[in-house]
């Protein structure tokens, strides 16, 4: 039983799709959150095996620990070192125009992915349910869809190997899809629905079985065009861990189902500008770099709102160093300076008081200014026709022997 | 609050999509139902004024109290005089492959209204409500929908005038369908379809939301191809008043979407074989009269199974007549003989005792081999590539102005 002082504190971090809030500057305690989630640490030994079975570097995403956590990670190695085939699948909520560095996360590594594996890569973009959570009409949630394909695109997926699908599309353009969407909503009761993600009676019921909308995915059969209707090609699922309470129920479900569970690699959270402790929200523009903003604004905003964990005065910042496990400035490096002995200079001098605020600012803007130019560049050059290109259904450059059973018997 | 002793007996008629109970031979006392669920008697007024309005004589249904109870018909008339478009909705949940003859009901009406009133005529085939109800794979449940198609065609539809649909094919074919079940689905808490349908927490998340589902063909916007993306043309929706719970949600909901409210005429039940208290069940074969029963086999049912109201002597019956009201032959005579006179004249003799049971049996017999063997050769004229036809989204004869406003926000 919980200790009654306990539950009169609010000192757990509340992580779910739709709330994360930690109750330290430093972020959510994510040993905690292995523990009570039930997967597993992604260790030192294990980003050796990938390099190994890859032949490549990993990524700085996996030797920072900032894709830090597994389900079943190693039977995918074996799957690769077997030869055997597997896919990727990751998803965006598309509920507003601006996307912000956060976002860029989980595509950063699954495109990583994509070329170190050389595999399919399907993706989800959520409009039906921002539709359900938000203030916001299904046309504009399917506008949104499109626009934010375009940033998801500028992040350099293969057009080969890649195919981006609205929900609302290809949910009523594919009968494949919604029979894995059934088949999850049988198995998944009221109960356990509320047990998982903590609805209530007064949610809607569109809320209640979006659930099943993102599992279905996580089973190839919902894609016959990819995978020539096989149903037996695993499933590897690059996201933030906020997700992963979808893809426990769809690997709880996969069994009776007899389909193979998805594998996971969870991500940390991006900490917001002003702190881990506060929240990125389109609606202030103040609280994240946004993947639309000038130079000018980039080096406004991280000199303005960037938490720093400086000291106060010049003469404490040389004395005591700075805290880089709070400061935001240095939390960005870690993401997007892909320079490992840079980065390493820059934590100790800053520690050690060598480096001021100022400075190690300076060095995130020049960071910043070149990625989301790189970005902005990239996305300029992506029409409509290509965003319908890679959002049609269609067989990819990979080709998959047809089953000897038939369809829906996954 | 309800007296103790009320709430120890079973005294109460259960009436829900999933069953009808009744506590009387009689069958269900329709009289409370409407007063339970809110509708309206149809009225000798309102059936001299579908006569004068349609210059046609009414539907022996109408006159004979078995399509007795609607919802906003009168405003359907009014719309049929000033020449305004409406269209009809109907459904069938395929859950196994014999139909019986209670199954014709609300087709034989919908025919009747289709003829009578010149309309656009769509049919839901439920065959995710099955899988996800019943212990049925999902390719079964697609191809029983399939199969029972067949049976409806046989009653007679347009090809020019009717759509008929499975769930599974036409909601993985049609967003403008899936738009409008997730605008039905996040007006609709958990709460209120527990209150509406008796769903408890032990229910799948997929029986939750299926109400979305039968209601949205209701707004003429899931049908673009028929309607040209109107999403102002209002619906009736003949049905058996066990499914009325779906539509006074999807009327309650209607308002919210800027939608019409779909009208509805709600039929009584067909009486199982065995008597009005009893249940028809596919797995019981005695229990009715199945469209694909042969000669033979119907006489044999009707003679051995069929209640009888009559007297148990020959003596009894002569001196005290039998009871119309209870008696199975009878009232299928009531449902398919359309000759008034005749079936006043039945019901007369055999009320006086002058008439015996074997005898009103085999005017039952000769009135249902007839109707059976009918159908049987109609249904075999009906070819797969006929059931493709009806299935396929396409438009019908009828022609709509495009809507001056952009589809989605009817």
């Amino acid at each position: 039983m919980a200790d009654a002082k306990d539950s009169l504190v609010q000192d757990e971090d509340e992580v779910t799709p739709w709330t994360v809030q930690s109750v330290s500057q430093k972020g959510v305690d994510y040993n905690k959150l292995i523990d009570k989630f039930g997967s597993l640490k992604i260790t030192e030994d294990l980003i050796k095996r990938i390099e190994r079975v890859t032949g490549k570097k990993p990524h700085r995403f996996l030797t920072r620990e900032i894709f830090f956590s597994h389900r079943e990670l190693g039977q995918v190695l074996d799957m690769y070192e077997k030869k055997q085939p597997f896919y990727l699948y990751t998803g965006r909520g598309p509920s507003s125009e601006a996307m912000h560095l956060g976002h860029l996360i989980p595509f950063i590594f699954t495109k990583w992915l994509q070329d170190t594996f050389d595999v399919p890569l399907v993706i989800q973009m959520t409009d039906d349910e921002k539709f359900l959570w938000r203030d916001l009409e299904l046309e504009e949630a399917h506008r949104l869809a499109h626009e934010n394909a375009k940033d998801i695109i500028a992040c350099g997926f293969d057009l080969d190997k890649t195919f981006i699908f609205s929900d609302l599309e290809y949910i009523g353009g594919s009968i494949e899809f919604y029979k894995n969407i059934c088949r999850v909503e049988k198995l998944v009761t009221v109960n356990q629905a509320k047990g998982i993600f903590g609805f209530t009676d007064s949610d809607c019921i569109g809320q209640i079985s979006f659930p099943a909308i993102q599992a279905a995915p996580s089973f190839s059969s919902s894609f016959p065009q990819i995978f020539n209707g096989r149903s037996d090609v695993p499933c590897l699922i690059p996201c933030a861990i906020d997700q992963d309470p979808y893809f426990r129920m769809t690997r709880d479900v996969a069994p009776r189902m007899k389909c193979h569970k998805p594998a996971l690699v969870h991500s940390v959270f991006f900490p917001a500008l002003k702190g881990a402790k506060g929240k990125m929200s389109a609606s202030d523009p103040t609280s994240s770099i946004f993947l639309t903003d000038s130079d000018t604004e980039i080096a406004e905003k991280v000199k303005k709102y960037a938490f720093s964990g400086g000291r106060d005065t010049k003469e404490d910042q040389e004395k005591h160093g700075g805290d880089c496990s709070i400061d935001v400035s240095y939390q960005y490096l870690r993401f997007f300076l892909d320079d490992d002995a840079k980065l390493k200079a820059i934590e100790e001098r800053y520690s050690r008081g060598q480096m001021m605020t100022g400075e190690l600012k300076q060095e995130l803007i020049t960071v910043l200014q070149t990625l989301v130019a790189g970005h902005r560049g990239r996305r300029a050059q992506v029409s409509d026709a290509m965003v319908d290109y890679y959002m049609t259904p269609r067989k990819l450059k990979y080709n998959y022997t047809a089953p000897s059973k038939p369809l829906g018997t996954c």
